[in-house]
């Protein structure tokens, strides 16, 4: 009998945040698996480093930084090669991944190459959006507002509409997008509604107005924006 | 020294995605306070029962399910006052939240009336969106995809105007405006890419396509909407 794929959410990077289902099934593993960099750091690895038994089998998917698909794509095949491997031998594979596997997450790519084949769970995790909300002391969304969640990457005048118009915005991925980002809240005059969050609930974390921000983003780097009056204030 | 005053996402419903931190808040708590309906009912504290020490001073917010907002604001302003009481006395209060505190949550509105008096400390939860994914093997949002989320309480025609610009769309609480979200989404064509999830997560969860969903919804339903091609299948 096939093990069984586990795609785990550890939260946005704070160990305390993963949830008790998250702990129980990586303390538990026989083998987990997570994506790195090419110089084999690994945020996931990071976040969940003492909860994986020392006798645990780690796979490491190093993804390639290229903007072309292909590179990455191939990663995932190999990846999922090597985690089917263990499957195909009986044992359970935990894959660890920051924030929501579901949301923006890499493992999704994995799903996609082995779901149909093995039986597959996925545990939701606490994502950097609820974090950065919280940490900033700013509700996200009340009552029946509408809540648009928008990738930093996005072209500048597509960004611009989009913003223009939603009600409270979330802009996720900042990092290198900050310059295009600050131009385009500017122009629809939303500077002063927005707050920029670095890295929430880990101990570098930063929060300030976005006109206090650092020239330079981090990858993990969100904006939060509100416009007009804060519906949950009465 | 007053004490410290602590909103605490529980996640969606099952007692094993509340965090590790939620977890140590609760067990620890002297004074736990939640949110529920005029008979006494509870969503909150049932996700939390087991883990609420016996000896804990429990306060029970009723809030009246009315249309207008004054007997809802009444009832948060006498449950901020009973807070209040204990954190004068120097005890530290948790507030139970389902899901997550800050993402349409009714904690916000004990946020307003005490965190500029008193310290507080908000613990972000997995929230019922990312659940939802998780449960119907749904990829939410990927790559540079605009996610938008809409509560089911929006007008028609506000609704199909902001669906058929979205990308990627989450219906929230459908409940009793499930006929209208229908009719909406069969006129942009997107009832085939349609999910609909209710109580994601709990025993009582149900996952179908759209087609297949109950004529009557209750509130913890929602529906997760796919434009096209899944961008995540390469």
């Amino acid at each position: 009998m096939s093990g069984t794929l586990y795609g785990i959410g550890l939260g946005p990077g704070d160990p305390e945040l993963m949830t008790l289902k998250a702990y129980r099934l990586i303390s538990g593993a026989e083998v987990v698996a997570y994506p790195a960099l090419e110089d084999g750091e690994s945020f996931a690895r990071s976040i969940a480093a003492d909860v994986i038994p020392p006798d645990a089998v780690e796979i490491t998917i190093h993804i390639p930084m290229t903007v072309e698909r292909g590179p990455a794509q191939a990663a995932y095949d190999k990846g999922a090669a090597d985690i089917a491997q263990h499957l195909d031998a009986g044992r359970d594979v935990v894959v660890l991944c920051e924030g929501d596997p579901f949301f923006y997450g890499s493992f999704m790519y994995l799903f996609a190459r082995l779901a149909g084949k093995y039986e597959t769970e996925v545990v939701p995790g606490v994502t950097s959006v609820t974090t950065c909300a919280a940490v900033s002391g700013r509700p996200l969304a009340a009552r029946n507002e509408v809540l648009t969640i928008i990738p930093g990457p996005l072209d500048e005048a597509d960004m611009q509409a989009r913003i223009a118009a939603a009600e409270a915005v979330v802009i996720m991925k900042v990092g290198r997008h900050l310059p295009k980002i600050r131009k385009v809240l500017d122009a629809l005059g939303l500077t002063e509604h927005a707050t920029y969050v670095e890295r929430a609930s880990l101990p570098s974390q930063l929060v300030v107005p976005l006109e206090g921000a650092p020239c330079e983003a981090p990858y993990f780097s969100m904006i939060l924006v509100t416009k007009g009056q804060d519906p949950w204030l009465n």
